[in-house]
């Protein structure tokens, strides 16, 4: 490495300590960063001189004279995270660290003409901007989650089945129209990057794989701090993997996928089969006969009551969501296992259910140090993941204005 | 980072470059690892001392005096790998740019005492030793590669189903018999990093998926250089995912595992079943009427005389063998896929079958980049892997004798 390199890879450390650990003093950074008093000096003068970090007084002593405290200016820098889903789009502004300091959100509607759709993105942005009274050099970028193949070097949403979209620039169109760096990223492994941080856990090498449960079934795996992402960007796609051989037909085209039969869609569309062929059941009555009003909260809702047809259909569900489980957690041994998404806010019941099917696919003794548990991080968490996307390649990239 | 760490990395990017790109000049070395030439000049002076490094002459001028040209010393250290396969022992030494000077092998027999059967491993890695005529401190350690499920920290075998064994210190038996650094990893994982290095690619990211189909199937995931081992050491147990819910009892007590349904010993007990049934097959002819003596091999050597029996019974573990892939591909999006072990040593039919259960059950549009092959490396590639896996972490912990 030569002297320029290692200046600014000191750089960062000393602002991502700072990030991570302010308020601290020069001397526990020098510890933390195992960097030189003299060198950490340097790098806060120049810090300060930038307006990134300033002084919020006296620490305690530790016998000698009082040391001053930093802290990073967390309104210096903001990122902004958009996260277009299929029903809402949610737009975020994160300071720079991680607080969430605004947010928006309006129905998805109509996602066609796409360029047409893509100005509505940038209105959006710009909104939020304006919001903040932001100066355009304090954003540092626009992280994009949106559902389906993304192609993360042009930032070209390949194909989304559930906005219909084939070969779309977004990230081309909106550089085209917004005086920020843009970052498209996958929303399942956006979601994924959020749901794996744990605050004072940065530093670990924990593997993390999040599976979002909803209307359609995805993932994100997330190796210590950074998304997995695979060689062509499509990883995590966990919703396609067959686990019934002879079962229905996809939405992908393939037969017996695990969204075909254990997702919010493939629920829903269980129980209206069922409800066709005149079953009596719970489900039958909340939809008051039409079963074109059953989606998979009503058929939660019955089983609630007890319903065994309503219990049967999440039950299948469950076991084949575990099936799918078991078989990231065989072959990819993770940490932790979280499970997020619409399927999992209906109580206590399906986790259950997934957790009995898990224990029965999952082979003995694998996966030994696994916890699994529900998202807890809200409904903006997929926009803020899109923040962390933004902020951990910018970092990468080494293309912080620090 | 301070100066010692900065120093210290710098000497492992040189000895790197020299072990990847030698014979190399000075100039050349500073030109690939970004240091100044005096800063190389005095690295090399340093491995020179230690005898790590010779010159092989003057090379070709691009304009001035000749440039010296350097080389690592291949014979100065040597890797030992020991691949425990259930029916045989491999040994190999690797000098220390990955050519392997010697090799030997024997019949594993009998894996109890489990005591007893490390001591005779203790001494064939002696015996290497002995004939390679190298002193004590030339041999940087011992790589060993045991089916099961290890646990990385401690060099434990945890369980391996093959051998019978349970909660077995295999490291410390051999660290208390071996005067060298022992490392303990699963063998489809240290079989993986073998077949996933390919000359040239060193510095890659890419990600490779290999399979070791079997008498029973597992994998390993390789990250650019590094294997992924996952929280608890027991990563890439594809065989005991789920395919066939309703299908038969595996080894490891779950049901329907694709070890269960399209191992080697999957195929023999198949085939086995059919023909006690009476069923009129090449592979009755083959196995002179006893189905004991019926394994896959013969099955696919009936198969490859067009028997239809053999040739369905091939085809639907291929098919399961396809779904499981599939799953891989979907979730992970590898660079590329190897296909190892005895079952893909019966010609492309096989492969073939495979490459065509993978098209109907991978998601379209995933794996763009993929490209699929079947090992190339030999009966040692499981052996020379081991070395693979010591070399890497004896450069992680910065423990190589430079």
């Amino acid at each position: 490495m030569d002297k320029l390199q290692i200046a600014q890879i000191n750089k960062y450390n000393v602002f991502r300590c700072l990030v991570r650990e302010g308020p601290i003093n020069r001397a526990a950074i020098a510890k933390l960063t195992d960097l030189s008093i003299p060198t950490v000096m340097s790098i806060v003068d120049d810090l300060f001189e930038k307006e990134v970090v300033r002084s919020i007084g006296k620490g305690e002593s530790s016998g000698g004279k009082p040391p001053e405290m930093l802290e990073i200016v967390p309104e210096r820098f903001c990122y902004i995270g958009v996260d277009i889903g299929r029903t809402t789009i949610r737009v975020v502004a994160n300071n720079i660290i991680s607080q969430q300091i605004a947010c928006l959100q309006e129905p998805t509607g109509d996602p066609f003409p796409e360029k047409i759709f893509a100005e509505r993105l940038c209105k959006l942005v710009l909104q939020i901007v304006k919001q903040l009274q932001a100066k355009k050099e304090c954003v540092l970028g626009v992280g994009v989650a949106m559902p389906g193949l993304i192609e993360n070097e042009t930032g070209n949403v390949i194909f989304s089945p559930d906005f219909g979209w084939d070969n779309i620039p977004l990230r081309a169109w909106l550089q085209g129209r917004l005086p920020y760096p843009i970052i498209v990223e996958n929303a399942n492994r956006a979601l994924a990057l959020n749901e794996s941080y744990i605050p004072g856990e940065e530093d670990h090498t924990h593997t993390t794989f999040s599976v979002n449960l909803g209307y359609g079934i995805g993932a994100g795996l997330v190796i210590g701090e950074d998304l997995y992402t695979g060689s062509s960007g499509t990883s995590g796609e966990i919703g396609h993997i067959t686990v019934a051989k002879e079962g229905p037909v996809c939405k992908c085209g393939n037969i017996g996928c695990l969204e075909a039969v254990a997702s919010g869609a493939a629920i829903a569309i269980e129980a209206q089969r069922i409800i066709r062929e005149g079953i009596p059941s719970k489900i039958a009555e909340f939809c008051g006969g039409d079963p074109d009003k059953i989606d998979a909260k009503l058929v939660f809702r019955a089983a609630d009551t007890g319903d065994e047809t309503a219990l049967e259909i999440i039950n299948i569900a469950a076991e084949y969501i575990g099936i799918g489980l078991s078989m990231a957690i065989n072959v990819l041994d993770p940490d932790r296992v979280v499970l997020c998404g619409g399927l999992m806010k209906n109580g206590p019941l399906f986790f259950n259910m997934i957790k009995t099917s898990l224990k029965k696919h999952q082979m003995r003794q694998v996966g030994r140090r696994l916890t699994i548990s529900t998202e807890t991080k809200g409904e903006y968490s997929t926009a803020n993941g899109a923040c962390r996307v933004l902020a951990n390649t910018l970092w990468w990239r080494r293309a912080l204005p620090i």
